[in-house]
């Protein structure tokens, strides 16, 4: 929820020359994901979003980013589109950062998923993997098992003060999930945070996913499980098993989870639950003060890990088996 | 720049169903205005601007604030028109909040004014306060002098940590302001915050003014005053003339000043300075940390009082006389 770059006019001016969208005639910053700064774009073409990147993300990696969505749409996926400048080219520059304008997708983010919602979200969910795949460019997870242990180096000492023993508890699970990882189920691309404001609905139906900054290659079913921990969960941590339930089955119905992946998901979701409560405290520990950001709670993480912790199998989560 | 308020699902859909805007296809956080949480609507109706009113403001004021931008519109003003209910009123309540539906109003805001866009507002300004004439409702301006010492009472002793010498240099100017300030110019309805992000351009035209939230009755040469300050001044806090004699002219063909009005210019320009000092030094003091707003630098409009203090009459900002 960010702007963080202010647009000189005259650059602005120039950098829409370059593309055939027609006058701009209205322009306003979005308070619309934490790591780029958004602008909805009204033309005479329609509605668009400008999105300039900021310094979390890594240049090399927006062919990635871009390249997928286009892989996506053009394999059924409703989500933003790519919009190419008159050079035919997606990425652009735009006040000193690369930028890009994507098509706008209707539809609203619910707040507090009911099951009907978590259910379709399970079947675009299998759908957006089935769709992943063949497409060209490859992107390594920086924000699966590997990189937790930095992460939370960077919050060493001062994670107690957060929560006293939260230093502990986080290098007891980092020890075990660091030896307990799969390392042979299905990979793809994921989205990696399709968290519910990452979902559009429209009356009640799915209308489409944006955001795929995150995306990368990984596991499969370590998706699920994010989902799993973003959108069944009620205001006091508890497992929504009603919603985890209706979210398997729609995916299962569309991409049937293997053997292994079934029996994997707790600890998956497990992992899931310490990457958000890992980048969560990094972020409360070190965002400065100032920043255009809602920091979100690391605790309401740390109360799904230790659910999961307790978790022996799947069918915890509804799995049908 | 602010969304404070997160709304309920089902609480969003009650509230629009009270309109006749057809069903809601987006709903967006934008990045504008520091006091409430603004929304961008896209309905089958078309654009509109949901705003909810945070604590800043006063409910009761509303209705004025309404009322205006309706007289307004009716008396050639282009700016936003609240939208009504199906039963007749403009004023809702959601998410525990006063809230309204307003037009939404093409135009983008420019960073940097350039000499053109100050002629263009001067006229927009002039017309503005001959518009305003007839409207019923009354505001006290709560800013204006009565209200400053209030408010460096409230920043005592703390300001000199913002810069060594702040507090005595401020408590000299309100000595001088209370005694000085003016009682017999012309009054009517001021916009009394009409900075540059509050003016909207459409290929270098002016298309609407926006934001009435700080309007109110008060002297129509002090509102000149805070567009010199607003528009007018350089990066480097010097005044640049061109601009300020182009707005000046601009106004003054629409709706010329008085002799008292010109020889009062500079200390209107004063005060506006140190009206704007004292709310962002009590801003960046009193502004929690994780609030979601651009905490503005108060030094920029104590370089920009100290230019008026040296300022003996109106001719030093190209007032023709």
């Amino acid at each position: 929820m960010a702007v963080y770059t202010e647009i000189p006019d005259d650059e602005f001016a120039r950098f829409m020359a370059g593309y055939d969208l027609g006058a701009v005639t209205s322009m306003k910053g979005i308070a619309e994901g934490v790591e780029n700064s958004n602008f909805l774009l009204v033309t005479e073409r329609g509605q668009f979003i400008l999105t300039l990147y900021e310094k979390r993300v890594d240049p090399a990696d927006l062919p990635f980013f871009l390249g997928l969505m286009e892989h996506l749409a053009e394999h059924g996926i409703t989500c933003p589109l790519p919009v190419r400048n008159r050079e035919g080219t997606a990425l652009g520059h735009l006040a000193g950062r690369p930028a890009a304008v994507v098509t706008f997708l209707p539809g609203i983010g619910v707040r507090r998923p009911r099951a009907e919602h978590c259910i379709a979200l399970g079947g675009a969910l299998a759908s957006l993997h089935l769709a992943g795949r063949g497409f060209a460019i490859t992107r390594r997870n920086a924000l699966s098992v590997g990189g937790w242990r930095p992460l939370f180096d960077n919050c060493l000492g001062r994670a107690d003060a957060v929560q006293p023993g939260l230093g502990a508890e986080i290098a007891r699970e980092l020890d075990i999930l660091e030896a307990a990882w799969p390392a042979d189920l299905p990979t793809g691309v994921i989205h990696a945070d399709l968290f519910p404001d990452n979902v559009f609905f429209l009356n009640d139906r799915l209308s489409g996913l944006i955001d795929f900054y995150f995306a990368c290659n990984d596991m499969l079913a370590y998706d699920v499980a994010i989902c799993i921990n973003a959108w069944c969960f009620e205001p006091d941590a508890s497992l929504n098993v009603t919603k985890a339930r209706g979210l398997l089955a729609a995916y299962q119905a569309v991409r049937p989870l293997s053997a292994g992946e079934a029996a994997a998901l707790p600890l998956l979701c497990r992992g899931s639950a310490l990457r958000f409560l890992l980048t969560r405290l990094y972020d409360w520990l070190n965002t400065p003060d100032n920043a255009l950001v809602v920091k979100k709670d690391p605790l309401e993480y740390l109360k799904k890990l230790r659910f999961h912790r307790s978790v022996a199998e799947a069918s915890a989560y509804g799995l049908a088996t």
